[in-house]
């Protein structure tokens, strides 16, 4: 028998303001179109709108750019305060060069601009800052439609990076409640016998882009229901995904 | 309304053979299953049966390792005939270290081992390497199930990769036909009027990261129909994906 999954995009929130309960939002847009929320379904929630009910948002106006900010910002073109927002969010720098900035987020994260956003935030003058502790981010939506609904579901919290290599940005998950990120084939042996090489995969990642493609950029659909994937059940957190360094080749 | 897509595995493939059509396999094996392939759909097929049927399989029994593979397979605990092969598939080696060798194919793509898979092939003594022009393998499918069918489908030939960063595989695009790979939001706004900072959406990556979700490892599906997505038309193919070496921080 064929497996089939579903992925249906959820829309109609309103716009999400900082101290709104995300989960209530998310229940109360999937009730509005007729989507259940069943046990077993995987949410896929945009870092957006996390960020805005968590109040991850800075003001450009208030911020005050380092000399180091105003320097890298002149000879690259870029805003100054928005690099200096930049320069806050990251541990460490892993390139800068040609007006990019690949950062380590304070999470762990590898990725352009420490994750600073500045779009689809209201006005010219905002940025949107990742989530503090986006595990706990996806936690609160889980436990949220746990209670409002009685459904045991899986949540990630997504984002939209570059990758090295490839050309055009993907949806990966930075944040994970309820399912374990990666898929573990260690020990497992192909049809012939064979130990499979590719031990590892990485399924909140392939999942958060498999929910982009209901979502798009301009669409206002912020959330995915997943339907019919057998997800592995866990708590091991997103830092399960992040390479470590003594790991990683391309630091 | 809600957009949604359905994912639906394609099993029940008969063990592929050198010379083989792929395409007449997936379609008697999608009306086996009661799936009907329909025009506007995505098929998504692994590169591990497409490289099957091209004959792209090496016994190695018959390589002989050249010195410097020899060398390399000492320090590393490797083959020294697989990674002879791993050699003769690269053009360029990224990084080689501890035991990994991340090489660029000459398709251009930067991936373990040049895309050379020991696994799934029939007995332990052969390798899998890349389809020669996967975009062609792709065409290949799409023009058999518009001749078969008459329906007007996108084929997306999909692997297996590792990534920078990031712990576990995620599967990608090598080949594509009927999409293009990338969607461009450049020259849009969001909401609130502001020019989209992602311009570029790797749409093929993110279908073939959807698609391997009903294919797993292990369970002999080898292809995936996706319904419901609008994917970009044209026919730029993968070399779209493929980043340039001046646009490219990790060289």
């Amino acid at each position: 028998m064929p497996s089939e999954i579903h992925i249906i995009g959820i829309g109609g929130l309103p716009e999400v303001k900082a101290g709104d309960n995300l989960g209530d939002l998310i229940i109360k847009a999937a009730a509005d179109q007729k989507t259940l929320i069943q046990s077993g379904d995987v949410l896929v929630v945009t870092q957006k709108v996390v960020s805005k009910a968590e109040g991850r948002i800075v003001d450009l106006s208030e911020v005050e750019p380092s000399p180091l900010a105003i320097q890298i910002a002149s000879e690259h073109q870029r805003d100054p305060r928005h690099t200096e927002v930049v320069l806050r969010e990251s541990k460490r720098i892993v390139r800068m060069d040609r007006g990019v900035i690949i950062a380590e987020t304070r999470h762990g994260f590898r990725c352009a601009n420490a994750g600073v956003d500045a779009s689809n935030v209201e006005g010219q003058e905002t940025v949107a800052l990742l989530p503090l502790d986006p595990d706990a981010s996806a936690k609160a939506i889980m436990t949220r439609v746990q209670e409002i609904l009685g459904a045991e579901i899986g949540v990630i919290i997504s984002d939209t990076f570059g990758r090295p290599w490839r050309e055009g940005a993907a949806n990966v998950a930075i944040g994970v409640a309820g399912l374990n990120p990666l898929l573990d084939y260690r020990g497992q042996v192909d049809p012939f016998g064979y130990p499979l090489r590719t031990t590892t995969i990485a399924v909140a990642d392939e999942l958060a882009s498999a929910a982009e493609l209901v979502m798009g950029k301009l669409d206002q659909v912020p959330v995915a229901l997943i339907k019919g994937y057998p997800y592995p059940r866990g708590d091991t957190g997103i830092g399960a995904l992040i390479r470590p360094a003594e790991r990683d080749l391309f630091r």
